[in-house]
């Protein structure tokens, strides 16, 4: 199987991670029966100067017509709000009806703390509709946003959120080690306040969860804000995660905060036979042009696309090459307390294929 | 002077942190000058079940009429939507202006961290707004609400972030221990998705904390995720930090987090010349009845309301004994791995006033 393969690396350090990205892909071994084609393409702050979009048309012709994936690195926000630019990362969730984003956090085997969890972000609607307005009173500005809840959107997140709790499981049973008894979707939401949103939020996925299929699967439900202050006091306690955008957001940089750094959480954007696979951390224009970044995020997040578009072994493959090398602890970045640059952290994890 | 509080206590364990609140200011030593009054107010899910409302009209017009401030416990969420319950203290805040929501999180001298810093959240808009509705479509249920952010409520939640960050540089300056070189203050958003609504109060908020009574502040921001994250990493490197409604209740929770326990961090609701302390905590169902939950919240809350009616030396005293207390570490409640029932902790406190 040819999987073709578009690549994105946006600004600061997406251009640094994203080849990596490329050259684990390349170099998976041939008995697996894959190969890569890549299509490079733009996006990002940069290409908005150059071009007025931070999201060009062709970018999403191409990944559209073209593609059965894509590796996206990050965009740089501007710090001031300039006119025309809008962030292309939410566009592109959008405009492929990505509607989920999956973000795996997991400490390595022996870690003082047994994390192993997996935060499914719905990646469509809430606040990030972005539908805004703007309007002048006696007292002032008053600005307005909508939060949209769909019935079909939260159906769809809890089921995908389901499916990945049982795989989980499955993977478990096949002799990974963990602490989880059985699959745990804990439903984020706030519904104590919004009970119609994010009430219809938690009914609907319950509703989803509720199906014969996901019988084994345990539901539980968590406020946001208490779901913040849980998983820093018992993160080992959590196995599924399902939230609405905002939260999900919120919550998959909390996560991150435990495993000691974003620069090892990946992600992927996932919709029906079409997956991206995009590092949790942004473009670090301060540690920019250092060849420091670490390359793991996007490592991870190529197996994570892998993963979703059906390549396991591949995927099982990069996540245990990667594992080795965390594991070890010999070549690491700096911002886990190593010195490797990252094209030395990539050789290593390249080896161990 | 002679203040007149009202008392609160609500459901669950705000029955049995409340009383605690009201012994500690009866106990505050005679030569500061300063008598108080007591009236037992109700509101709840208790009261709602009773009395078909879970906020009283009774309650609100003798705070507005009778009290200088209030100690609220907590409340129940039900579970399950239930018709025509709505949480009495986001009402209560709305109807009583109490438009700065003071959030101080600390931990005590020789902790392995040193963490001192206060979560100021706008505590009248955003989206407890609550303006929801739902409507049917094709494809399902849709339902939206209204995230609403004034340039009014983000000036004086950014004003009053200033004061406290002066306040607070005052007191470090007068001797106490401290990291921080001088006052910061954090604004947290999301502009780089919300650009008008939480673009509207980062350029609100930046445009108060412009004034010449703030030239010793240094102001930064952090989009709200990476705030979470941050706030995890590295929580010594913040002193003030003033966010909109739902994120300043979801980085108060992770906050929390930080110093071990819910138990110990206070709240004030404040507004022009009244202010209800509250601890963060909920009403616990869980460890309801048992006379083990840990009154220091409440206690900090009751010295945090006497900030804002100006008594800071009353106040200065209930944190040192409590600190007192913490420090020494013998009398502990059972979440913060003590054995100590409710009232051996407060006993223990007010001994050391
Ligand atoms: C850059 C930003 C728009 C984005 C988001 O909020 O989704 C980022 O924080 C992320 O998590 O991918
Ligand atoms: C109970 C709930 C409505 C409340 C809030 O969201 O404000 C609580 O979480 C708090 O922080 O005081």
């Amino acid at each position: 199987r040819t999987l073709r393969i578009g690549l994105i690396p946006g600004d600061g350090i997406g251009k640094e991670v994203i080849p990596a990205g490329r050259r684990i892909l390349e170099a998976l071994p041939a008995s697996l029966g894959l190969k890569f084609e890549f299509v490079n393409l733009s996006a990002g702050f940069e290409t908005f100067e150059q071009t007025g979009a931070a999201l060009p048309d062709k970018t999403v012709a191409i990944l559209k017509s073209e593609c059965d994936g894509a590796l996206f690195g990050a965009v740089s926000s501007p710090t001031h709000p300039v006119k025309g630019y809008s962030s292309p990362i939410v566009a592109l969730r959008k405009k492929l009806d990505l509607y989920a984003n999956v973000r795996p956090v997991k400490t390595v085997l022996g870690a003082a703390k047994a994390i192993d969890m997996v935060i499914v972000r719905e990646n469509t609607e809430d606040l990030y509709v972005k539908e805004e307005r703007t309007y002048e009173t006696p007292e002032g500005k008053v600005a307005e946003a909508i939060k949209r809840i769909s019935q079909r959107a939260s159906s769809r997140i809890a089921t995908i959120a389901g499916e990945i709790a049982l795989r989980r499981q499955k993977i478990r049973a096949a002799g990974n080690p963990s602490i989880h008894k059985g699959p745990l979707v804990t439903i984020t939401h706030k519904s104590n306040v919004l009970s119609q949103t994010d009430g219809l939020f938690r009914t609907t996925a319950r509703e989803a969860l509720a199906d014969p299929r996901f019988s084994s699967v345990t539901v539980d439900e968590q406020i946001v804000d208490s779901m913040v202050y849980k998983l820093f006091r018992q993160p080992e306690a959590y196995d599924v995660i399902v939230a609405p955008n905002l939260y999900g957001d919120i919550l998959s940089d909390g996560a991150a905060a435990l495993v000691g750094s974003l620069g090892l959480v990946p992600s992927a954007n996932v919709g029906e036979g079409f997956a991206i696979g995009e590092p949790c951390h942004g473009s670090a224009p301060d540690i920019m042009g250092q060849s420091i970044a670490n390359p793991i995020a996007t490592l991870r997040s190529a197996a994570l696309m892998l993963e979703f578009l059906n390549e396991e072994e591949a995927a099982a493959r990069i996540y245990a090459a990667v594992d080795a090398n965390l594991s070890e602890g010999k070549l690491l970045s700096p911002d886990l307390g190593g010195t490797a640059k990252t094209e030395e952290v990539v050789a290593d994890i390249l080896r161990r294929l």
